[in-house]
């Protein structure tokens, strides 16, 4: 019933392309969805890519375009005049599709498709979807949308859907408004269909439905969508006028990134980037944790030299490594869970219960780790004096990192500042160094 | 337009529950949605969760319930009888919350549940959803559909449609069936609305759509609604039987939690927590991981040991924990892009480019890290050969640590091993151990 896209489908595709066997090309992309034949485009040679899309019908261009990938998309472009991109690709796009791409393109050639635009109303909502700030309700929502007045009957519904399910390709919601424009609610499409035809709006409308304002920010979209379940929520201003609609498929791209991002800076890399990025943003977007790592490790030798005590007792340092790498473990696992908590508002309690439970779990995963390595020590190791240091600080430090993992992200999250930022290689070092302090210090004590 | 939940507004229903204001209390939950109403239940204490449940028509008891947390629904539960969870709220779920909450109960509970429930259909539903293994197709969908005959005209249609629209609560789409019951296709409510009575469904139908069957796994599921924006997705068997259907934010919290896992993973956690499961499942979820680091960090004693050149040059030292550190963060960084691109399904090209590129990005942030170190060993310490190993071993072990922490996701993906699992402490420990055996290598030369 559907067909897939396999490696053996894009190879086939390409000899019939370099053979030029248009038929069989023409047949076989008909057949497939706009997204699978974005994925084809992804994966065939730069010559190709523009002779697929001559193959393709003008409504499925539009949508072929919109599902490739961002840097696809701005190679293709560039290689298309301003009219072309207008008349082929923007002009059979929804309206917060055209805005993304038309967004993407440089200032000059912006201007050029907007005016090569041929229906005056598309411009005017590219235009007007451009002005919201990025990240807002606003530059997410897209402007077409069933919209009848509260006062008709159904018939007249009926009537003013015929008209408008032309230009709406899904039909998620009918919204109605009063006189002024202001949403009053929404007729689901089964009511419509199980109402008489003499019924009043007002008599099925649904008045409690959840709205964001235009302005509000992204994250409050995805929170509202995902609590109440919504497939569509319709956008209004501070007035309660109708300016739009989100649909829960751009929604989910927001989730995704928003995970990524968290994922990535758990990871240590501080700018969202792909594996196509090109080694010089790869670079750039490593090398300031990598900066904090480095700090950490210089901060970490000065400290070893003040102690001056590896000169004294060498073997020491072979434990060096063990606490240093526990402590940074221990405190990624504990800030990690506060991260996913707070993402999740699934965080509550006091601070000091928090602390307390950190408490608990850091003295358990101690207690096994250092016994676990007492053990081993007192087996393998003649110095008994050393194997409790060792041991004593390994539990000394864990407990420290569990606590203080657990509360710079709580902190973060107080002062409004992204508790992800906490985890990775932020915590890492810094339980790092406080590590080694406790090490030399219990050491320096006992030895 | 829509109320939202407050600590205020919880603060205030505690109080009015105390004083048994019972007016104020249910006019307010009345204007609640029910996930609201489940967020309050899950923040007010124990003895008030029962008491709030009475206040609410039955029809919202069960979306309540449906919306609360695992744990918290477990409590409540097991407070109410098999005949009362059967009764008040498994009968007005739809079949997969019903399924899924009859499938948390404990195995002589659910039978007397089911046995409970007065609607046959509804009772052999669950059974039939229950048999699905977990994570398949299967187990996520909802036997409510409406389906309509292929032969029929869209007037037969709308009378079924108000039939059937009693049972289901939202209507996504429409199924045409043929006599057999095998699915041929969807047809859209605008098209029901705007087509004329007398039309045959076989004129209106669009065969061209996406399935999935019952037995796939939740993840093909996810990938294909995400690709293709589908908000529903029927689900059939393997000879194209109609079965039931997968709304969007049943596969939301399917994507949700996988994002989790690779998070969690990438921090050293190997089981899915909670920051409200207990300390002994905190603990538990995290040990294997701090196992790991203990393992490599004796291991790295022990290599230490065997160098033996801490006993002769003390200052070498110092620089172990910088050099294993930096290590373990290149490592990372590295897993993580790949990991994130696997999840992604945007990697593409030989592995051979892939490691490339990365031996790429790892000399550029080497060479970065190794010239900053070495200024700064020069103008702060008067050891030239010392300073000059150590950032020679920065670099060694930065171009390393990038290029494994590349392959090893790689490798792992391709023998089907999830290679979230590179990420975190495995890699840290083993670039921790290899940079240690570099750093002491090249000093034993060059010192």
């Amino acid at each position: 019933m559907s067909s897939e896209v396999t490696t053996d489908l894009v190879e086939k595709l390409k000899r019939k392309l370099s053979k030029g066997n248009v038929q069989w090309v023409e047949k076989t992309l008909k057949e497939l969805h706009p997204a699978d034949i974005a994925e084809i485009i992804n994966q065939i040679p730069e010559e190709y890519k523009l002779e697929v899309l001559k193959f393709l019908d003008e409504e499925i261009i539009s949508d072929v375009v919109a599902e490739l990938e961002e840097d696809e998309r701005e190679e293709l472009l560039s290689k298309l005049s301003a009219k072309e991109i207008a008349e082929n690709v923007v002009q059979h796009m929804e309206s917060d599709d055209a805005a993304d791409l038309v967004a993407e393109l440089d200032e000059h050639k912006k201007n050029e498709v907007i005016e090569a635009l041929t229906d005056e109303e598309q411009a005017s909502d590219i235009i007007d979807l451009l002005s919201y700030p990025e990240n807002s309700a606003g530059a997410l929502m897209a402007k077409e949308l069933i919209k009848v007045n509260i006062n008709w009957t159904v018939h007249e519904c009926i009537v003013e859907l015929r008209k408008q399910a032309e230009e709406v390709e899904n039909i998620h919601t009918v919204y109605a408004v009063d006189n002024q424009e202001k949403l009053m609610g929404r007729i689901s499409l089964k009511h419509l269909i199980i109402s008489s035809p003499q019924t009043i709006v007002e008599e099925i409308v649904t008045r409690e439905i959840k709205t964001v304002v235009a302005t509000a920010d992204e994250n409050e979209v995805v929170s509202k969508m995902e609590k109440y379940d919504l497939v569509v929520i319709p956008v209004i201003n501070e007035n309660q006028v109708l300016l739009g609609r989100i649909t829960i498929d751009d929604v989910v791209d927001v989730m995704k990134e928003e995970a990524e991002k968290d994922y990535q800076m758990a990871s240590g890399i501080s700018e969202n980037v792909e594996y196509s990025d090109n080694v010089f943003q790869l670079t750039k977007a490593r090398f300031p944790w990598l900066l904090v790592g480095l700090a950490g490790g210089v901060m970490g030798a000065k400290i070893i030299g003040i102690f001056g005590i590896i000169e004294k007792t060498p073997v020491i340092a072979y434990f060096m490594p063990l606490i240093a790498a526990m402590g940074g473990n221990v405190g990624v696992q504990s800030s990690a869970i506060v991260v996913q908590s707070i993402a999740n508002n699934s965080l509550r309690g006091s601070t000091y219960k928090k602390l307390l439970k950190e408490l608990g779990v850091g003295m358990f995963n101690g207690l096994l780790c250092s016994v676990i390595l007492l053990i081993f020590n007192l087996i393998f190791n003649d110095d008994t004096a050393l194997s409790l240091s060792v041991s004593l600080s390994l539990f000394a430090v864990i407990i420290f990192a569990a606590v203080f993992g657990t509360w710079i992200p709580l902190v973060l999250h107080k002062y409004k500042i992204d508790p992800a930022l906490a985890t990775g290689p932020f915590i890492t070092t810094s339980n790092d160094i406080i590590g080694l302090l406790l090490y030399l210090s219990i050491c320096q004590l006992l030895l």
